[in-house]
C-alpha cells in the first residue's frame, strides 16, 4: 500500500498535534515495510539509576505504532489506541537514546495493529517488544 | 496475607523513590483486598482536547499496581514490570482526576500479578482495564 | 442493560453453534454484574500430569466472556475475538472441573470488552486471568 | 546462542511428551534466527463455517514458541507459558493449514520471551500475531 505521509510530513504533523512531545520524538525513516523513529531521552524519561522510565517506554512505542497508521491513511484520521501489550525485557542502558522499529501488521477499515521492537541505542538485543491496536473512525461520506 | 505497608508508608515511599512523580500520585486506601489510589491530572497528562493521554493512564496503572505488590512484600524489593496489557475503553472526563482501583491476583516467589481498573473520578464506568506482571528479586540469604 | 439472554438461551445457542464444545461448557449464571460457568475437564484438556492444558483454559475464557456478549446483544450478532491477553497464575487442580467468573467491561457499537477469573472448581485463588475485545458486526438497517 | 535441539529432536520431542498433538503440529526449520511450524488442520480446529478457531491458532502459537525455548535450553527444562498476548488479524482460510514463523526476544535466567507470526499457508499476511512468556525453573545445582 503507498505511503500517504514520509517522514518530514509525519514530523511536521506531530509538532503541530502534539506539542508536548517538545521535539523529543523522531520518525528517522519510513518505508512500505518499516518505521524507525527515535526518543532523545532527557531527565523526564528516567528512572532513579538512570534508566527509561516503562511509561517512557510505553509512550515511544505508541507515538511510533501511530506514525505508522498515520503513514498509510494520512493526517486527518483520528486514531486512537484501544490495546495495548507490552514486555519489558531488558533493562535500557543509561545515558542512550531509544530506537522504536515498527511494523504495520493490519490495516481494516475499522481497526489497525502493529508493533515495535525497542532498543537502546547501538545495542543488537531489544529492550522492550510492544503490540498495539488502533481504531480509525469510520471516512465521512 | 498481613499488609507489610499502609497507604501513609506507601505514599512516604513513593515521595522519596519517584519524585518525578511530584505528589500528583496518591495512594487513598489499602487493604487486605484492594488498593485505591488517585492521579491529580495536570497539563503535562493531557492530550490536544483536554483528555488525558494514554501514557499517562499506563503510568498511574503501573504505580498503583506496584503499590499493591510492595503493601505485601514491604519497601524493601526491587520489583520491575516485565508484562503489561491495557485496554483503553472510553475516553476520560476533561479536567477530571483519575482513580485506580487494583486487586492483587499472585505473589508468587519470583513473579506477581495485578490488575487495575481506572475511572475518570465520579463516573461509574472504567475508561481502562490494565494488568501487570512484576518479577521479583530472590531474597538475599 | 438489560439481559437480551438468559443462562438457558445461552447454553442451547452453545449446543447448536458450537457442538465440538460437547456439552463441556455450561452456563451456570448469568445476571447484570456477571457470568459464571463451568468447563467439565475430560481427557483431551490434559496436559501430562494432570493439569488442564493453556489453551484449554484460554478457550473456556473465549467462550465464556463470549456468553457475556450474547447476553447483552443477543444471538444474532457474529462478534469474532480480536484480541486477547491471558495469565496463567497457577497450576490447574489435577482432576477438577474449572470455573469462570466473567463481567462485561465495555460494550460499544463496534468493540466489547471483557474479563474473566477461571478457578479449579472449589479453590479460592484463580489459576488464570484473562481480558478479551471482541468485534461486533454493523446492525442491519 | 547454539541450538541444543534441532527441527528432528523436537519433533521427536513433542512426540513423547505431548502425544494430544496426535502428529498435527510439526516443526518444519529451525536455526539461530527463527523457527517454522506447522499445524495440520483437521475437523477438530474448526469453527462452523470452516475457519480455524481462535483456542487452535492459541494451542498453535505455543507450541511453536514453546519449542523455540527448548530449542535453545535443551529438553530438561520444564518451562510453563506465564502470559500471552494474541491478536486475531484476518480469518484464516478455509481447509488451509496454519504457519507459525517464531522469534525468541529474550532468554534469560528465570523468562523467555518469544513471538509468533501464523498465516493461512500459502498466504502473505497474517491471520493473528501472539506474544508468549515462559517461566523456566532453577536449573538443579
Amino acid at each position: 500500500m503507498a505511503l500517504q505521509m514520509d517522514a518530514e510530513a509525519l514530523n511536521a504533523f506531530l509538532a503541530v498535534e502534539f506539542p508536548q512531545l517538545e521535539g523529543a520524538f523522531t520518525v528517522i525513516e519510513v518505508n512500505e515495510d518499516r518505521l524507525v523513529a527515535r526518543l532523545r531521552v532527557t531527565d523526564a524519561h528516567l528512572r532513579p539509576g538512570g534508566t527509561v522510565s516503562g511509561p517512557s517506554m510505553f509512550a515511544l512505542a505508541d507515538v511510533a505504532i501511530y506514525c505508522v497508521v498515520l503513514s498509510r491513511i494520512g493526517p486527518v484520521a483520528l486514531a486512537v489506541t484501544t490495546n495495548a501489550s507490552i514486555d519489558f525485557m531488558r533493562k535500557p542502558v543509561a545515558g542512550r537514546d531509544l530506537r522504536a522499529e515498527c511494523r504495520l501488521l493490519k490495516l481494516g477499515r475499522s481497526l489497525a495493529v502493529g508493533e515495535a521492537l525497542i532498543f537502546s541505542d547501538g545495542q543488537p538485543e531489544p529492550v522492550a517488544r510492544c503490540s498495539m491496536t488502533y481504531a480509525i473512525p469510520p471516512a465521512k461520506g
